[in-house]
């Protein structure tokens, strides 16, 4: 007998092109799948090598009931563990970030190295063997700078997507950044919805002011001004495009659009900035002296990484953003979101917070409060799946990524079960 | 399988004369029977016709998982819709009350008429029909201008009630009056203690000293001050009001009780007040300068409305309370109160809110410590179902018509699920 | 079928000189386990003596679904009381302590005597007998001024308890004490968890300095400065505690070591304090200067009581500490602890408040940061049971009480539902 029949029923009834069963987004009981069968069974984005610059420096990456030390050894490689002392099982690392020599459990000072090896516990009795008792290790691994982990068995592999999001995002030097600033915003929504919203700009027109000065309406495939979707199917965007990548392409920066390739998990997108604009910043200038891309030139554009199912990215010619989604509960999601800016800029003097974060703290608070409503209206009895329109399609495929994941890793796990 | 095999095994032990077995006051299990099943086979008092008094004027009905606009239309109709777009579901109206020419959802601004009708979604695929994709719309019936909602496929029938109210409250004039206060008290108690202790006065003489001034004691059914219930069984108080009706009906007000008759959901009585006060208030003297009442002369009593499951309602010569009541979760419960004096009555001048709502304020405070001990006390393993006194003959009441009408709707539900 | 399969399961992978399973600590299923089953098979510690002073004082003993009014009659006897009105089962008392001639509901007046029997019931119909509504009696036991509760039908024996405490206990005379202080704090973690920490010293060094100051290393069991457990098996420390008991016997003190004979669930030992220190408080010095001890001479050691499965106590020349415990949710664990001195000492005379509870109120705020880490470190699935040390054998000892009892509880649970 399956633990999650509902979910399994839910599943069974997504249509095609539209939203998702009410108890697919609203549920206990799928926030309990989702947090322990599907979300296990794929790679997620936890943070970037930003995060963990120094031998000896740490981060948390935690959702759920899931928490995992990232952790860069001694040797430069960055490794990830679980977060709980094989002793009397305390977490060993607290902070959300930190650096040590060695992790030292606090509560009765079993002491680990960053290979996550136990090195000692005092007052065991005979036959104890210290080989038996590290943290026990996460699969993990760096593209392009930034890190992903998988729980699960067997991780499903991952090649091509560090191929393609490798050599694009390689030019901006991750290695050579840090966080400038970081928030964290809990949103009242499932985590399904947060990536929902994140997938269009729909609601952009009428919600988004400051996102639209930097990117205009064509940032996120929504046409040019003036397209009328439903007649042209983005023709002449399209056109609008190539011509972009040709001018992109004599230049020297990769152009070629990676959107979600044979049922993966990553998009990769160059896209245009607006007019006269060459940063995602309220004024359109810079937010760092200090350029962080190795392209020679002037970019006035930005390249952009969606992965599923939990982050985004965007990359402009001083500094990089990325954003990393966590659920809580069915109704509470963790958006955090990181400004990186090259190592040796200096703030007050290279530059201002601020001005840094101004746009997508701004668009992040717009679209917490949409997630908000639209959660609030799904988790009533009026709620009905309702059709996705033409600029919606990156919600659909966030969706059929889901539904297709989440059969099987249920199919597995039933698998596992069943005698 | 029945989903609510606890609820069924509860309701099968309720004992006649006793209070419910404890699961049914303190469980998750029956917060969820009660407001996905029971309370949607029943008409519930949402709001008053003074609550939307003009075009576009709408109002929010929401309790656990039901949310409904209640707006009135162009052409003076009111008209109740589920309130969640067609498209992803989100909120439409998102403020408790408002005003719009139309309702326009804030994610991606499908607009909607003040009927329901789709009358704009922007870019939206082949095929697509708006006719299909209107707010959904719940049955709303107006009862002399106090609004009745029911959830249910076949709502029952309405037209005793209907009468009985219409008649005896239309002399108050609904449609001209405002709502001066309104305030919402979240109580720590299951919602059906907060209607059991609003059904007995057997509480009031060591908890209410405000209300006593204005109704003395039989203003609710007690009996006359110096009656022992027991030895006369109310004979001495019948007589005591068959004279009082008598004057009533002499001087042209409608005075026959109507008390939940044919197992119906209604009771309405008009109950003398305290000597020499002529309305519910501190100091007996009108609230307001400007009467409601269509009736000529002093009215020394009031019109009380009492209905199954979730409302009560005094009508005084110059003003009206209403109380509407939703459970919130299994040891929580709203009761909102709103004070409707009449539309031409200037705050300030005419009357003092703080004056308007000291009576029931004071009382709606005593009344929730009340529950709030009550509903501590159910939810330990000490309790067992205790006997109702002679005076708590309508709380008996109250807890008859829940069990009647759990069971109805239970085995209606099983029947539809059976194949 | 059972109710707690799960928790069955858990109980079944117990492995010996581990930590429990996950599910044990952690689940929503196992603290209802917990709280309706396993701690309702054995004895636990409510209060004192001291709390309940005088004929018609009382005390609420509340732990998840339980609320039991302890209360002293007339004839100077302690009775404990399920706290839920007869009528429609509201809390009689509702203040933490307090001190009334009758037990008096507030809701409906029904008035009740020390001895729990029904006096007073307004209205009731014909056939109420007020013999049939008293309220509920509890088990009680009083042993050496320390109240024990036990909630089956049929509590265990307690002779054995009661003999090995009260002889040891009874010259700190408890009925002459007061509670010079009472202290609240809720851990965030589970009840298993604050228990576990209470019983070992293995994490006192890095993480105690206040406790160290008055008890030194030897004061828990964990052998003296320079030992290695691993290598003598504490044989240096029991030739040192056999010379201390040598000296203490030839001044008149019990000495033996009571350590839960026969699978019992209590033990009493006396401890030597550290050098020149004669009572628990940071300077070494008496926190009183009224004694409560009857013993002639100055102890230089202190007597401590440890009972499975919520209390500990411990007993100096001048003052007393207690410590109850009751779980509030899987993640929430109420300790109460109540510093006892004699009837007559003045607060700002003979004793300062503030330095009467600076040991333990440090030791409890260190203690409660260790639990919450290690419930939020066993909370991830990261989490696998761990080896005991050499020095956390009382841990083992608790965790082994708690599956016996559990299981032994289970088992009747399920005969007793089984046809």
């Amino acid at each position: 007998m399956s633990l999650h029949t509902h979910v399994s029923q839910w599943l069974a009834l997504d249509q095609a092109g539209h939203t998702l069963p009410q108890g697919l987004y609203v549920s206990r009981e799928a926030f309990e799948f989702d947090t322990q069968v599907m979300l296990k069974s794929v790679w997620l984005f936890a943070c970037t090598v930003a995060h963990v610059k120094q031998p000896g420096d740490y981060y948390l990456f935690e959702m759920a009931k899931t928490s995992i030390i990232i952790v860069r050894g001694r040797d430069g490689e960055v490794r990830a563990f679980h977060n709980s002392c094989a002793h009397r099982g305390a977490k060993v690392c607290t902070a959300l970030t930190g650096s040590s020599p060695r992790l030292t459990c606090p509560y009765h000072q079993w002491t680990y190295g960053l290979d996550g090896r136990l090195l000692a516990a005092r007052n065991m009795p005979d036959g104890f063997d210290k080989a038996d008792h590290g943290l026990r290790p996460v699969a993990l691994e760096n593209i392009g700078g930034l890190l992903f982990v998988c729980l699960a068995d067997e991780p499903p592999t991952i090649d091509r997507a560090r191929a393609d999001i490798a050599e694009r995002v390689e030019i901006y030097n991750l290695d050579r950044c840090k966080v400038a600033v970081q928030e964290d915003l809990v949103e009242t929504a499932n985590w399904k919805l947060v990536m929902e919203n994140n997938r269009e700009c729909y609601h952009c027109d009428a919600n988004h002011p400051e996102l639209l000065k930097s990117l205009s309406t064509s940032g996120f495939g929504k046409g040019l001004p003036g397209d009328d979707m439903a007649a042209t199917q983005g023709e002449r965007f399209e056109a609008y495009l190539d011509a972009q990548h040709a001018a992109w392409k004599e230049a020297g920066l990769y152009t070629h659009l990676v959107e979600f390739p044979d049922d993966s998990w990553h998009r990769v997108i160059r896209l245009p900035l607006a007019e006269g604009v060459h940063s995602q910043t309220l004024d359109g200038k810079p937010a760092s002296r200090l350029a962080i891309s190795s392209f020679p030139g002037t970019e006035d554009s930005s390249l952009s990484v969606w992965t599923q199912p939990n982050s985004w990215h965007h990359f402009c010619h001083d500094h990089a953003v990325t954003f990393s989604l966590t659920p809580l509960a069915e109704d509470r999601t963790l958006l955090r979101t990181s400004w990186l800016v090259h190592e040796d800029a200096v703030e007050g003097v290279d530059y201002d917070p601020e001005n840094l974060a101004a746009v997508w703290r701004a668009t992040n608070a717009q679209d917490s409060a949409l997630a908000t409503l639209n959660h609030a209206g799904i988790a009533t009895d009026g709620y009905r799946p309702g059709p996705y329109s033409l600029e919606e399609k990156l919600v659909d495929a966030f969706k059929t990524f889901y539904v297709d994941n989440a059969r099987a890793a249920l199919a597995l796990k039933e698998a596992s079960v069943t005698p």
